[in-house]
């Protein structure tokens, strides 16, 4: 349908016209990184570059096209109806047009590029434990979202609120080191009665020799039966785990198997099934529109991290799952009882690695790359000081210090993708996800008992009546306390917390 | 490099970066097919359509940009030296603007979803054995590929040569008939004796089982010894076998493994294999241009045709690989002599799949095929006849009936994917093949013994010496002429399949 002929349905259809196709061009992207981090030939990551250059450049033209601008100002008074889809619908577009319209083609072909290449520099930096060789490109990036949090602005704030606001609208660097700020003593102390407790369960049971092709089999069954429809998408490996929702009927789930740590996929996987749950829940007529996108990045988070924590780190879950993991796994398990199994699955104990963190000390490593990551975007520190900055502060939060950069500061493909302002996301989504987890235990009672039964369909359907189908026709907080009738708070994330870990500790 | 920046440096310059943003664009769609037939998720072929037809679109847009008509005007004279490069850049910059400026964007965005539709379409319809349910699809792409034929035109001659010049620049259905006019009595003649011989070599060995894995594995190490690099490449799995190459660095392999048939997998990848090494013998720094392009598919097809029969189903390729091959598949090898497993990848005889036929049957394939295009493209043949059209022809050139269509008009992409006027280049590609090979063994002196050591370098290098590196800068009969000394003849071929069946068949 071309433009003029939507313009004959009135302005707003017109709108949604534009901004539809702006998305079926920017998915093209999608495609084009997924392939990067799954499978493209080393040496195609040049012209890859030039590829998601060019295709990032003809989003932004779009996006920013002078007729968005037009009808956005026709529809300045479209409707009365805040809380309507159409409201919702213009609500966002003027967003992106905003925000889009102040960032320079040149820039954002810029960070394009260099995302992209910086990523495959940082595949081999960290392969390497080669920080020196990471360095430039972690500096280019740098610049570059400095200047990015420039020209879009932040008002009296800090410059990372513009970077921020792009992930989880209306959060700003104070708000969250209110959050944080008032977390943090209350994580400390229960870790260290953890700590202290003198029941001490292993993990040496699932650092265990798990073959990988058994380890992918038991984990896609899982994912499957949770709800992940692999009809409309798949699971793939790649050097960090993500998932990324191309489009309609296409979302992909990556993780990464390692022979020794049962942990890494199994949850990994769970954790991008739950991301890939929502994008599959979202509505698909609204493609491209507010309301057929994740609200925000703490909600989406809040969905990987209920399924991963709340649901597959659970006694009742693994009522279901642990006879068919003894049955994939005999040489390792077989010996094994459930409640050793569930025990080492739950281990609390300083780790260097973030996404392999238990659920007690992970806000912990969040809260640190959100302290350097403010540092970094207000130039406090220089990109060349990271490898120390982050060696001294995991010191003081962990009393360990990472043997090299690869399990240390450059563990996350973040900062080599230019997602500054993204981390603080995961430790709203584990508070969100407490909130809607308690929600949904109260709303469909016997939950455990479904999960022993292997039922997890109520829990999935619950969260797209709460969450999936609404994609941004609220904000975040709004939409929380309506699933949830309250507004943001960490006790219900502590109080899961405390039941759990009284249990396998003995506190 | 903004257009306006590379205008400084005069028109010639200009025009390039404009065609190379052209193929860039055009890569995103490379990609995006490759991977629609390698691993989508099957419920993302509608959104996918979208994606394709979207870039499609952007192409079309750019190819005819009002500035890449003005350049080839001001360029007009550039040059008098009609064999530079300038001056064959220039010559298929104005063939392919030409041709893209009488394709309405309607009917390339239209032609781009249909592909992509038609071939999801056919893939299923395939597999189910279900004509009638690719039929309206066929419909619409026939209906669509006459459109194209009118407004591209064709003079005085059959619409089919508008679709034909496509592949094989400057070829017409009355030249190709007059080449298969010529060819066929001997191919037939040839055939009779072989199939009256009484020696009667069987291919039971081929068809024994050959475990997947270790096929992949066998496959893969062959193609990087002939000298595939994978650095630069990868090789995956797809319903139809093909060669796509993205750009720079990036040139992607697929093939299909038959549990039951060691031939289908094996030579394919040698195909494909032979496909890619031209792609990626192109010159880098022409990519977009006339002089980065391969020259014809006649000739591309004549890549792949050497290296997959006269090197990969001869003597000497498998006195080097038949100790692997038995190592590799030992169950079903060891008590096999080499004489045997030779003569079984080489029997002769009527099959019903182009892609599995021998070599000497295989371009029986193509005439019928060709036979039946221009049928369908002169509207002489309805889509709704094609099975008994397929069929009765199919008995009268091998005295055989498929017994379904999956393995009878429905077996090939190419109708799906739009590629009317395709399939000759196939046959030109044999003949070529036969060319070269035997000016490459005139030059190289001692081929067969280089296969027998396993040495396959010389061979590619001759072939990026007299092909590969001139892309387009000469036309394909030009360009065979000058690596052969000889215009279009097919002696040699008919030459390498007499004494090769002579040996086996004892003629």
């Amino acid at each position: 349908m071309s433009s003029a002929a939507a313009a004959s349905n009135g302005p707003y259809e017109e709108l949604c016209q534009q901004l539809r196709e702006v998305a079926v061009l920017s998915s093209c992207n999608a495609v084009l990184s997924w392939d990067e981090q799954t499978g493209m030939p080393a040496e195609g990551s040049a012209f890859r570059a030039e590829q998601v250059g060019m295709i990032a450049g003809l989003v932004h033209e779009k996006a920013t096209h002078l007729r968005v601008g037009e009808l956005l100002q026709e529809l300045s008074q479209a409707t009365t109806d805040e809380d309507s889809v159409v409201a919702a619908n213009i609500r966002e577009a003027r967003r992106n047009y905003e925000r889009s319209k102040k960032l320079p083609r040149r820039l954002v072909e810029e960070l394009s590029k260099t995302t992209s290449l910086a990523q495959q520099a940082w595949i081999k930096a960290r392969k390497d434990q080669d920080f020196p060789a990471f360095l430039p490109w972690l500096e280019k990036m740098v610049l570059l979202k400095r200047e990015e949090a420039q020209v879009v602005g932040y008002g009296n704030g800090h410059p990372y609120d513009a970077l921020l606001d792009e992930y989880e609208p209306g959060a700003t660097a104070a708000s969250i080191q209110e959050v944080f700020g008032a977390l943090r003593p209350r994580l400390v102390d229960l870790i260290g009665r953890i700590q202290g407790a003198s029941t001490k369960p292993g993990k040496e049971i699932v650092e265990r020799h798990f073959p990988k092709a058994a380890q992918k089999v038991f984990a896609e069954a899982a994912a499957r039966c949770i709800g992940f429809s692999f009809e409309r998408g798949r699971l793939d490996e790649s050097a960090h785990p993500f998932c990324s929702g191309v489009g309609p009927g296409d979302v992909r789930l990556t993780t990464r198997y390692l022979d020794h740590h049962f942990n890494s996929a199994f949850f990994g996987v769970l954790h991008e099934a739950g991301h890939g749950i929502y994008e599959q829940g979202l509505p698909e007529d609204q493609f491209g529109l507010g309301c057929g996108t994740a609200c925000s990045l703490g909600v989406h988070e809040s969905q990987s991290r209920l399924w991963e924590n709340f649901v597959g780190r659970s006694m009742s879950f693994w009522n279901y799952f642990y006879p068919g993991a003894v049955q994939a796994f005999p040489n390792v398990l077989k010996e094994v009882s459930q409640d050793e199994f569930y025990q080492a699955i739950n281990v609390v104990e300083p780790s260097f690695i973030r996404v392999e963190a238990d659920e007690a000390t992970y806000n912990l490593h969040i809260m640190l790359r959100f302290e350097i990551e403010l540092k970094l975007i207000s130039g406090e520190l220089k990109p060349a000081d990271l490898p120390s900055a982050w060696n001294s502060a995991f010191q003081r939060d962990f009393s360990i210090v990472p043997p090299n950069d690869a399990v240390g500061c450059m563990q996350d493909i973040h900062w080599s993708a230019g997602l500054f302002g993204y981390f603080p996301t995961y430790a709203l989504g584990n508070l969100y996800a407490g909130m809607l987890f308690e929600a949904a235990s109260r709303d469909l009672g016997e939950l455990q008992a479904q999960f022993s039964r292997g039922e997890f369909l109520p829990l999935k359907e619950w969260l797209k009546e709460k969450v999936h189908q609404w994609g941004r026709r609220y904000t975040a907080p709004a939409l929380i306390e309506k699933a949830t009738g309250q507004k943001l708070t960490h006790e219900p994330l502590l109080r899961h917390l405390e039941a759990k870990y009284a249990a396998i500790y003995s506190l």
